[in-house]
């Protein structure tokens, strides 16, 4: 089954779907500054434009691009800016 | 802005948005079968599972996983086998 969610007035959209071994799911974000909590670990892969990321326990900023990736530990959050339409992929556990 | 579309009786669904340069949209569809109509063309990519893809004027189905990908001229249709849930990346024009 595919789970539609939508978050800070559908300016952060997802769909929810299992893979072969993890829940994941892909989302489109718009331009803005987000929050985003974690239960599980989340890996965070950007497909189409670019997200700017301060990860727990980091003071610098850290952009990452089509292609890139990155890791956000479980029960902890992180910060995004978001300055284009950007695709994401999220592998949860 | 994002929008959500569902199709197949929400065995298919995508997030359409504009990159910098193109229309898009990410998605995910359920195990099935499936035939799309293109307007524009479209780029497709398969950014998790994998899609079995009859291309108009093929005789021969071929299969794309994580990171391959496909054209499909405008106005125009394909036939899709899906085998596990798979989530894609479509470029339009």
């Amino acid at each position: 089954m595919i789970k539609h969610n939508s978050y800070f007035d559908n300016n952060v959209q997802s769909l929810g779907f299992d893979t072969a071994d993890k829940p994941a799911s892909v989302g489109v974000m718009a331009p803005g500054e987000y929050r985003f909590g974690t239960e599980a670990a989340e890996r965070m892969e950007v497909i189409s434009g670019a997200l700017t990321v301060l990860l727990p326990g980091q003071t610098e900023w850290q952009t990452f691009a089509d292609g890139q990736g990155f890791d956000v530990p479980g029960n902890n959050h992180f910060d995004l800016k978001v300055a284009v339409n950007t695709a994401y992929l999220c592998i949860y556990g």
